[in-house]
């Protein structure tokens, strides 16, 4: 399976981002790609750094032309699309989503961001209702796909579960990137935790795991945030077999959905799981 | 909390392998060290490297002389002492065990190993029945330690739990090794995915985490085994503190277990939990 991961700087208009991935979609094709991942919310600046309800008008909703642009764009080009977007589910009801098309253009299925961040800069709370779907892989016909979205990566329960429910590979796009007033020391500390988690998941479920990450400098007047970008695609070892650096880079990489076969047979967890024993895990904490 | 790692080869006897811990021990309570962690059924060669009913008789009972030896060297030398043994429950059943001794030489508590390997060299299931005390974290003079064993190192729930029982750290007393058969590629590949599978339970749950392994050759007429030492320690955002190579070392280690109250205010994972969504990891599989 050949991959695209587009690791690029945000424009500052959806029209532009538009027809900047769409170009990136038609490169793409022309390599024979299956499947093209994108970041997370990437039609938008990250606008979560700050309060403002106007932010509001910038979700889509499931008539939107837009979301029938790509799907007529996956068609066209035969390429599925990880298309991450700011979903407004009803008045009020607004989701941190994904949509992935098929090769066909249509609609796989959906994810909605389950762990919703807050912190400052990432004042997520406030824009997404946490995803109500739960962690399900959604089948297309390059296999069964577990999508999970930027926070969700620092939770091994959500990359077990799409796992257990029988998901080949993993996709995460995220928005995540530095605050310039940490040492150097402890941006390195964050970027390397993040690699880490990301890697263990491929590890603990034998999967390959796809991450992508902005790059590029967005503020506004309070918060500053570095994006990272260091996409990487990752064996079911958690050995990389990609990564990107700081800057933009669009990676094609191929994918070897059958190398977890041989991992799980020599590496069988999944045999020996305790599984009746994890009840606790369904608890917020256990008070002693 | 000063800890001390011991990594080194197994001696051919039970009796060798006492004295030299013993000394050790004394070492390392010259030091001011707090408490001491060996490594997995650091009294006897890795004698699951091949199916011999004889070597049952390796096993301690409750109430052997050399549980009492080691409650007074943790005693006499005021540390606690983090003791890896085959445990003889009574005829037939047998676990892979640790009992910490409190500075005091009192028994703090026991795990016995949860996840039971078995493969070609690690012939555990032959020898062991499964953990039933669950994964309690062991309270003592320190504070509340979660013990694990080895193979469950690969099983993100085994920590999980533990941290959501109040553990304050995670130690790993553990006996892993290369199969010379393997590429330099895949041995690394494997140590690597060792290192980062525990260095992520540090990361998931903001904790420190500490490995120990043996080194050395093993070996019996049909497998050998090149035990890989590696033994670590990680602080809560998965950062080496310090990291043993392939041969004997002894590690003499200052674990702030108070920066985990720093790190969870940063990064806010137990906040964001979505427990209520995890039942499914009490599954064995979720078929379609």
């Amino acid at each position: 399976m050949k991959v695209c991961l587009v690791q690029k700087n945000c424009n500052f208009t959806i029209d532009e981002n538009i027809s900047q991935s769409e170009k990136i979609i038609l490169e793409a094709a022309k390599k024979n790609v299956d499947i093209i991942v994108f970041s997370e919310l990437f039609l938008c600046r990250y606008f979560c750094i700050s309060y403002e309800q106007k932010n509001f008008d910038l979700a889509l909703e499931d008539n939107s032309k837009i979301i029938k642009h790509f799907s007529n764009l996956a068609f066209s080009n035969n390429i599925a699309i990880v298309f991450p977007y700011f979903e407004k589910r009803t008045q009020g009801i607004y989701h941190n989503s994904v949509i992935l098309f098929d090769k066909d253009g249509s609609i796989a299925g959906k994810y909605r961001k389950m762990h919703i961040p807050d912190d400052p800069g990432y004042f997520e709370k406030f824009y997404f209702t946490p995803g109500d779907l739960g962690f399900e892989p959604i089948n297309c016909s390059l296999g069964k796909i577990g999508i999970l979205i930027c926070w969700d990566q620092w939770f091994p329960e959500a990359a077990r579960i799409m796992a257990l429910k029988g998901a080949q590979m993993l996709i995460y796009p995220t928005a995540i990137g530095f605050d310039g007033k940490d040492s150097k020391l402890e941006q390195n500390k964050q970027l390397d935790s993040w690699l880490t988690i990301q890697r263990s998941h491929a590890i603990a479920n034998s999967l390959p795991v796809i991450s992508v990450n902005r790059v590029g400098l967005e503020s506004d007047n309070k918060q500053k945030i570095k994006f990272w970008g260091n996409s990487f695609v990752c064996g079911p070892q958690g050995e990389f077999i990609e990564k990107a650096g700081y800057t933009e880079q669009i990676l094609f990489v191929d994918v070897d959905l059958n190398q977890s076969e041989k991992i799980r047979r020599t590496w069988p967890f999944f045999r020996d799981r305790r599984y009746k024993d994890y009840a606790e895990i369904s608890r917020c904490f256990i008070d002693t």
